[in-house]
């Protein structure tokens, strides 16, 4: 049987233990009808959120499926692919995002039940995303891969592009519309008015719970769905350069080593139960640690039954050991008793100066390690791979083949996140209250960590797919050459390329979180009784608000980062494009640890001093910290993982209008 | 007459004027005895601070030289040329700086008699250092020409190198020290006690004003020197490939550029008087101007009188357009009057939070223009000199012709700020106080621009040194291969080198701040009277803090800039080192940029609240915007400018170091 027939199968079997997590969670209670009706709210606003983006995303679409069509030989069978690709990854998301605001409440309301009912309903609710992304994409591809002749592989570009299309949509929308409202509610609620977290008084609450949903779930998915995808593609792209490859095993390779992760991560996530020590994160790194064996064990077993070298295998592993190191980084620097964030929330007793600072400063510092495990990584593949680039592609598959228990793990952090909001809101028992405080409080964590897999693994896959642009445009042999001037020019474009679309989203949230503070504020003014829980806000004006803002800014940065690489393949030619992507992939990989980090490292500082450290809550140091939280806050849930997306969108385009770009190049 | 003669007669020319200028600003008047005292003061911390840095210089300095003699075939005439580099650059920073702090109290008292007469003062002490760099650096350069043989050209990047060492070292000391000062006074003197910038009371006072001499004026001068001097170097030894080169005029060209921006700078510098309607600004604005102008049509004439290509003299002008572009963006983004300060200050009301974001939402959005400028000047000046690479040298060597100028214009800022803080803290009379307020307002101004010339100048001039070390190391025409593994490896380590190094030197910052603070609140507790101006603060101890932090912290950051491009040349070998320049220079540049106009316009929008919008000083809008201002001073003094020495002094001993990585490195 040809192997892409085990590409739908496996692909088909992920959605088959998507639907069991989903029937499992929704078979749950829901919990009193107060708690239904808060869900509710949250759901409508989400719902409201991703129907409106789905319009932006349609026009879009539409306009480049006519461009492509018209632009290119097999225009047809590329808009296909890209259709695909973009239908699969919206379906990821909305699915994903539909069975996560129905975790939210029954997380909370099994939490009644103790810990591990609550983070069990958790973990099943998110691995509907993890399953669902692994699904659609291996169906998706298999089905290509089935339909199209040899000679058409390349064209499977299109399905990268499509899934990087909606990816960079979702994360730029939702990292938008979740930080908006999260800044908005915080500098009202927190620092004006004094209600704590989730207060039911507070106007943004509701749509503070919306963004967690469309942005760190809805937007995550997209994400790691594209990176999934572009991987593979990627994979195979660079598969079908070599001669004799399609006959080989080399061609099939990468989609065996994804195949396998499915089985790894089912282990991964049926293991995943918190013990009688209620250590929650060790079940999660527990969970992480069983996938990444197991699949060790099976992509070994699978390169000996294959008769490959077992050099792949180990360029194989180093992805794996590269996925967990990238873990381990991204704790060691914003894990909550980490040196780095001592260090900030000391600096905090000087006043927010210093806080952000210090803040900045260590989110800087954190590059060096993930610039020099990815590196490392790099040469291990390659070399391991008997010098060749297959085996970087083959590491990226390697770390992407853990997709579903780490998309899982991720999308934990949106639930608990929410059935702590819920659990606020519904004012349930203090004893309920304590276990979703400590599964959110984990969830915070895993989010970061996850976030360090997904911005590496996001420059491992785009060092992927600038080879295949090599091959696409024919520099292999050659190179490019970093003396010629249109190249300097290119990569002086690539490295600003992050740097301005970050300063959209960056901005973006400041507008928007502006704009929720005085509606706050206006509701807080104007409707009597409202402080003291006699009169309910109007919430629906505040997600309005989130929502509106959000699309709005939607726009700008996607053209700039569509555009930018057709305007300089137009009109400098591809040795300059292949320039931008050789300054754009680096830069943008540590602008987005930066980001990340010194986010996360923020937050964790803020959380340290409220655990009663340098004068706990209400203390100066403590207003210091809140104002680094607040900045960290878009620069690690907004502008940071944005850019993962941004550097598909651009790798992929670059790949995709390759053959226009060296017929019409106004310079060669 | 061999044309290097010309060079040291031009470099003695210049050595003249800035003689003149120091006995024009020594004979006049220095005020009363009050203001003496605090001059005295001002400069024996200045003094103590470049005396103790010179010891960390000079270990270093002779450990290199050891290394370089032992090392490198004609080792002895490198560390020659290193040293001379490196003594004509403390050279002119002490020198400079000696005027700059006696030109201070001068000014002062200048501003008794009027405004013109003031800002002459200050532009006559600041002129000592702007021309006492070109001459240096002319009379150095002219002398190792004069002294070596052809084929010893290329051992001229020792001076280069000289130069980039000590750049580095004033950059990055007198950068912590200013800051460290600056913020710690800030944040105890305005924030917890309410006293105004420069008063008395405040023992931190003058700590701030040492470090706007050892920081913006010898730190500045070091980097301008440095940057003048490589320049000069990489044009020389990319000349020198040429063949036939240093027999006819394109060796000798850049030097003779350098030498008429000498005279174009004496006559903007004579020119500079401020009118009757007192526009400072304007006044400078039209010294600049009268430069580029002189400078442009003494360059035709003398490539006319050469009798080579025109196209070469549309290089040159690139160049000197590039300059005025960089300060016209400079001020676009960060000037008193600019929309992204109104939007930081509108932000402002939304808290500190809203204001960091906006604020480095900003500062992110500032690099598209200066990049595309860098960027059209490369093609521009690349395709007028018939496709050579020569044309980006002498572009890079006519936009630095302005040197003596834009140096003069750049230490008239921290002449004024000390000016203005003599004023303050000897209770001049209002009208005098009036005075000294609008200089040190414009010096602010010049300040941000002359810091965008620098930046923009530093990568135009790093990119001319890549060319010199694809020379050096004979991969000119294959150029590096990006695909090579090694080199993506290099890649993506050039690329968080700027990282890293800039966050060290923020964390120096936050930590010596936090000690300033510590120490301030000390004296406040336990001197008597203090705060009703009874008893005198202790100033030498904040001083002597300022100094041991500042000197404690230069070691890290100073050793991963010269020992990484070591140990990647000698373990990875001349490919690898080649990609990290790739990847350094434009991640350095766009950081840079980030860094620098985030913290001009964070500061603009401070002062723009300050001059009675969103409710004014003391309001809520207020105290948000101070907390930008307070992260914005490491950005745009420390850590953004630092990165202009780090990637020279990376790359010049790239290229000096070539001959040994060509022969021992690992792999090849």
């Amino acid at each position: 049987m040809e192997f892409y027939y085990y590409s739908i199968i496996a692909g088909a079997l992920a959605i088959v233990v998507a639907a069991i997590c989903a029937m499992m969670v929704l078979k749950r209670d829901e919990g009193s009808e107060r708690m239904r009706g808060i869900a509710e709210a949250i759901r409508e606003g989400a719902y409201a959120y991703l129907r409106r983006q789905a319009i932006t995303i349609a026009v879009f679409t539409i306009i480049l499926s006519v461009l492509f069509a018209f632009s290119l030989s097999s225009g047809v069978k590329i808009v296909l692919a890209f259709l695909i690709g973009a239908i699969a990854s919206y379906l990821t998301a909305y699915l994903g995002m539909s069975v996560a605001v129905r975790s939210n409440v029954r997380t909370a309301r099994a939490a009644e039940k103790g810990l591990n009912p609550a983070f069990r309903t958790a973990i099943l609710g998110g691995a509907v995303t993890g399953f669902a992304a692994v699904g659609f994409s291996l169906i998706g591809l298999g089905a290509l891969l089935a339909y199209f002749t040899t000679d058409q592989i390349p064209l499977l570009i299109g399905f990268g592009f499509g899934a990087s299309l909606i990816s960079l949509f979702a994360r730029v929308g939702g990292g938008i519309y979740t930080k908006a409202a999260d800044v908005g509610a915080d500098l009202v609620g927190k620092t004006e008015l004094n209600l704590p977290e989730d207060d039911v008084r507070n106007p943004a609450t509701i749509a503070d719970n919306v963004g967690d949903n469309v942005g760190d779930c809805a937007g995550m998915a997209a994400d790691v769905f594209e990176s999934y995808s572009v991987t593979l593609v990627a994979a195979l792209l660079i598969a079908n350069s070599i001669p004799g490859a399609t006959a080989g095993h080399l061609f099939s390779y990468p989609i065996y080593v994804a195949i396998l992760g499915v089985f790894a991560s089912i282990a991964g996530i049926y293991i995943a139960k918190v013990g009688r020590r209620s250590n929650i994160i060790g079940a999660l790194y527990k969970s992480i640690l069983v996938t990444v064996v197991i699949a060790a064990v099976l992509d070994y077993a699978l390169t000996y039954m294959l008769k490959l070298p077992m050099g792949y295998f180990v360029s194989v592993l180093s992805g794996l050991v590269l996925a967990f190191l990238l873990f381990w980084v991204a704790d060691y620097y914003t894990g909550s008793e980490s040196n780095s964030v001592k260090k900030i929330a000391t600096a905090s007793t000087g006043g927010a100066g210093t806080n952000v600072i210090m803040g900045l400063a260590v989110g800087l510092r954190t590059t060096w390690m993930p610039a020099i495990f990815v590196v490392a990584a790099i040469l291990v593949s390659y070399i391991a791979a008997g010098n060749s680039v297959y085996g970087i592609a083959i590491a990226a598959a390697g770390m992407f083949s853990l997709t579903a228990t780490i998309l899982t793990i991720d999308s934990f952090g949106p639930i608990t996140d929410n059935a702590g909001g819920i659990a606020e809101m519904s004012q349930l028992p203090h004893n309920v209250r304590k276990i979703t405080d400590a599964l959110d409080g984990v969830g915070n964590t895993t989010k970061a960590t996850t976030k360090g897999f997904a911005i590496g693994g996001a420059a491992l896959s785009a060092v992927a797919l600038f080879v295949a642009f090599a091959n696409a445009v024919g520099i292999t042999k050659t190179g490019i050459n970093v003396l010629n001037p249109l190249v300097t020019a290119g990569i002086f474009i690539g490295a600003m390329l992050p740097f301005i679309f970050s300063s959209f989203l960056m901005e973006a949230v400041g507008h928007a979180a502006n704009k929720m503070v005085e509606e706050v504020r206006r509701q807080v003014r104007t409707i009597k009784g409202l402080m003291q829980g006699k009169a309910k806000p109007d919430y629906a004006r505040a997600v309005d608000i989130a929502t509106v803002n959000a699309l709005r800014s939607l726009a700008l940065p996607e053209m700039v980062a569509i555009l930018t690489p057709i305007v300089v393949g137009l009109v400098f030619g591809v040795q300059a494009l292949g320039g931008l992507l050789v300054g754009m992939i680096p830069t943008s990989f540590m602008l987005a640890l930066f980001m990340a980090n010194a986010g996360g490292a923020m937050d964790n500082a803020k959380k340290y001093i409220e655990g009663g450290k340098f004068g706990g809550k209400g203390s100066d140091a403590h207003k210091a910290a809140v104002v680094g939280d607040t900045l960290g806050d878009p620069l690690k849930d907004t502008a940071g993982p944005a850019l993962n997306s941004m550097i598909k969108v651009v790798s992929t385009i670059s790949i995709l209008l390759a053959p226009l770009f060296l017929a019409f190049a106004l310079v060669h």
